[in-house]
């Protein structure tokens, strides 16, 4: 297993973290297979979407804060269950297929730590799979 | 593969199954890798989320009930199409590590069965891939 | 790896895809496994809903029409941050029990390419990982 530490700074954020995840799976000894990328957190997710033009991962960032239902009255006390709502819609891995150590991503894709709850230091697991 | 059975008990429903799932995987050949957990149904789902406090799994349930766009003329007949959607914002499967026959879950995470149209006779798949 | 090539023919669509998927299975090496199935997309996903009717499909594009939020100022110029959106709530992957070189999905269930900002042709990546 491979542990990937990420410093978010900010309470919501989409931190593009492709390139710590691609340099990660140049170490590996297996070399072609599925890479699953797991965040061990209920306040944040992982997801894939572009990573070219800034500004997706920000009207992300809006969008979800504004899909929340308003209005709710939450049990929880500590008050963040709207990021734990975002964080399962999100979800809690991805899936990605490698070759010759290399992701298979779309032109546009990258991979992106989704904070609801931050800023905070969290963990990514990563494992390769072999195929 | 291993298959649990879960029944659930109401028509909407976060059911923590974690143990049920730590405890099938103390018997599998495999002891370190991806356990993936998949549910063969349409108005159920599976994901991670905080089992430490029960009022988040409520306020889960809540948040998704007022997700629903409100108003819409649904053309299956059954009725049960908001059940449908959520199922699938939830998703049908998990992939969580393993090492030593243990979930890596972390601190306040848990596996929870989201049923959306009960209460039923539940099934989940699981499988044990090796890394 | 092996690859397949949809065709979508409207702007959002719910594409059923499963014969493709289980006619691709019949031919890998592995018999047994999990199934991965990816898009290397950004603004089409993929899901497992139900198949046998279609009108489901139809409930599950009109609700995700409805579940964004309305009248939000986007940043992205392309102006489809809507269809990055939806292919975040719906996922860029799949994973699926496979006995004997068979899908194990439920009664109900089929595979949906979810396209979002069509129509185009899309990608989906197909791995068996072995149990």
């Amino acid at each position: 297993m491979i542990y990937l530490a990420i410093n978010t700074s900010s309470q919501e954020q989409f931190l593009d973290i492709t390139e710590q995840v691609a340099r990660a799976l140049l170490t590996t000894a297996v070399s072609d297979g599925i890479c699953v990328l797991f965040v061990p957190h209920t306040t944040c997710g992982i997801t894939l979407n572009e990573s070219c033009d800034p500004s997706v991962a920000r009207d992300l960032e809006m969008a979800l804060r504004n899909i929340e239902p308003p209005g709710l009255r939450y049990a929880h006390a500590e008050g963040n269950s709207a990021a734990h709502l975002k964080a399962m819609l999100v979800g809690s891995s991805v899936s990605i297929p490698v070759v010759n150590h290399r992701l298979c991503l779309g032109t546009w894709q990258g991979v992106f730590l989704t904070e609801f709850d931050g800023p905070r230091r969290r963990k990514v697991m990563m494992k390769l799979l072999p195929s």
